[in-house]
């Protein structure tokens, strides 16, 4: 990513009520795999490295929660303010603090350029951002836009159609936008209190009170705010969808169980990405570490022993102190190979409630551990069965699903 | 309902490309829960008493399929018109069946008011099609509108921001809309090649060609347009969400099984409504058949014997013939009480094999099989594995998972 040559800072207004959201929680605040939405909005800006400070604005009764989910999820460079009773006074409570000196909040450097973005839009990528800071250096403004879905109409007083805009000739002014930071606070200095009080639109402001046209950038699909609950639904597909892409598979070095592995590689890697990697998980291996490091939140442990208790806490706690698991949901799918010749075989319920007392302690550090059986007669699963264990694994790290922890499937 | 005293029928255009979805699928054929989209807006005019044509207009590639749908899903009233290649060129011809003589369709008895709506807003209810149909009547035309979600501005010839729009002026035009037939086929007929290629708007041309004013109905959230992907995976958890709202206990007449089946009622229906029945399956019960003739799409069956094949297979039966299959797939739950007294009780792989082996053979006519096992000891289970029966219930009734149909669940 190119560098910016400009100090750069970040205001997120997370004070809306989420009243057409329909519940009682504000959209902010709703969980998506466990974790508030507004937590996905500021890890987006603190994984830009040239994002200096960010500012989140909530309403006064949320800042003892805001403040405890930046310590949960470990967010840095984060500083709260209080916002005030609506949109655009929020976001200029949330400027002052580069410019003010305020009894509650220390005085932070003022930025070359300012972006604003809200907290209901989780997945702003760095290329936008990037593209909207450069905008504003050299315009003073700038946002994202992106086309109409619906066409806009206006309506008359006697709720008829009054006339219907042309669509070609209009966008939806999305987030994020900047600013260079004095231009959006002398804007904001200016301001009418009719302004703060219905206005919404930082980029008319700039317009209207320092003559900065703005540029407009087009955004991707994934910029959409999140206002009703399908949207929710949708974030929250979204997510897993993007949880789902990678699998590693851990077999230890026996050969039976190599081969397991192999064959699940096999059958899995057209659907997702995988590393396969054999070790010893009494030792601590680097390799391990390696992919605790990357961006990989499934793993497929395989074992020809009965639910090697050992090894896979070992694993468990690597996992825990890997970091992994603290902004996502990990699945672990303990595979047991079953090699007994015996088709009479079956499975004890001690030991079914065994897993699931185990899965139910794990949950704990938010690592899902599900069960799976594979069958291996003379040597070899299968094909059918190694199929069905691949379809197995790509529906648990699909779903997620934190209800069915400690189950035992079979393929 | 109140009595709409018109002839009203219906135009479904559905021959867009879908390109803003991203896939290789029209998103009108797009499945979810494994049936096209088209066939969601189909079934929800076509459930309305008082529409009598559904014309769904779709590009000529695409007529097969569509014929096909109508008849997989056995939608009734439904003339599949060819499209043009633009939007307003496939309304005008599905407008032209009630009109014009022509050799691939015969002509239909002309509506006084026609309904147009989209086949990519799949959740519109009777209520709005009312009313737009009664504003119509009374104004000549009518169409559903939301607030917008975001500002919409005109930016210039230069890229930048030329002014804004005062959000609260404006609104989203939605579907469905409504027409005194006559005015919108004259408007049609007078169009331009221009506002054929280029339009978008139905009620602009109602407003151009023949001075009509619709009247605008505030319309609910759902009645937006699936348009990007994440609108199908809204879509497809929305569906999820209302087949999840009831659920069927069925026990045989056994006291150990009907107080499993109570006990679990209790459970459940803080979460769900729960309907409970005991009956002996071995009999057509007419209890059964009601239920079978509302709106439930899941079951739970209750049983000591170790999956009473015979019961279940009249079951299944029974539900197959209900036709309540065909729209939905039916999630069906077989419990079985454990109630032997012994602590190493286990479970044979043969056993799973073959319910896993009857699942997939069930899946065939849409019904989705999962089996799940409650310990029962002194003639009780422990209130904590109701709890995590119940938790099971609701977590595969929501996800509806058909790749893990066959596996048994341990409560």
């Amino acid at each position: 990513m190119e560098p910016v040559s400009a100090a750069v800072s970040a205001v997120l207004p997370a004070g809306g009520s989420g009243e057409r959201l329909g519940g009682a929680t504000p959209k902010q605040f709703c969980g998506l795999q466990g974790r508030p939405l507004v937590s996905y909005a500021v890890r987006a800006m603190e994984r830009v490295s040239w994002i200096s400070d960010i500012i989140v604005v909530v309403s006064p009764e949320n800042i003892e929660t805001m403040k405890s989910i930046i310590e949960k999820y470990g967010h840095k460079r984060v500083t709260v303010v209080k916002g005030g009773i609506t949109r655009h006074r929020s976001i200029f409570n949330g400027l002052k603090v580069f410019a003010e000196n305020q009894s509650s909040n220390r005085l932070l450097q003022k930025p070359e350029v300012v972006i604003i973005h809200d907290a209901v839009r989780p997945f702003v990528e760095e290329d936008i951002l990037l593209k909207v800071v450069m905008a504003a250096k050299e315009h003073g403004a700038a946002g994202a836009i992106r086309p109409l879905v619906s066409t806009v109409i206006a309506s008359g007083e006697d709720g008829c159609l009054d006339h219907s805009l042309e669509r070609a000739r209009y966008r939806a002014s999305e987030m994020p936008q900047a600013f260079l930071f004095d231009i959006i606070y002398q804007a904001y200095q200016q301001c009418t209190d009719h302004d703060l009080d219905y206005g919404t639109e930082c980029l008319h402001l700039a317009l209207k009170y320092c003559k900065t046209n703005a540029k407009l950038v087009e955004g991707t699909a994934d910029l959409w705010k999140v206002t009703y609950k399908r949207d929710l639904y949708a974030a929250e597909s979204i997510i897993k969808d993007s949880l789902s892409q990678q699998i590693c598979i851990i077999t230890d070095v026996k050969e039976a169980v190599v081969q397991a592995g192999f064959l699940l590689h096999e059958s899995l890697k057209n659907q997702v990405k995988v590393e396969a990697i054999s070790i010893s998980l009494s030792k601590n291996d680097s390799h391990l570490q390696n992919i605790f490091s990357g961006e990989c939140y499934n793993f497929l442990c395989i074992n020809d022993k009965e639910y090697a208790t050992e090894e896979i806490q070992k694993l468990v706690d690597m996992l825990e102190k890997s970091n992994v698991p603290l902004l996502y949901p990990v699945v672990l799918i303990l595979v047991h190979l079953n090699i007994s010749e015996n088709i009479s075989f079956s499975i004890g319920l001690e030991e079914l409630t065994k897993i699931k007392k185990f899965a139910r302690e794990v949950k704990k550090k938010n690592i899902l551990v599900y069960g799976l059986l594979i069958q291996y007669k003379d040597h070899f699963p299968l094909q059918e069965t190694v199929n069905s264990a691949a379809a197995l694994t790509m529906a648990l790290i699909k779903d997620r699903n934190p209800e069915l922890i400690g189950q035992l499937l079979v393929a």
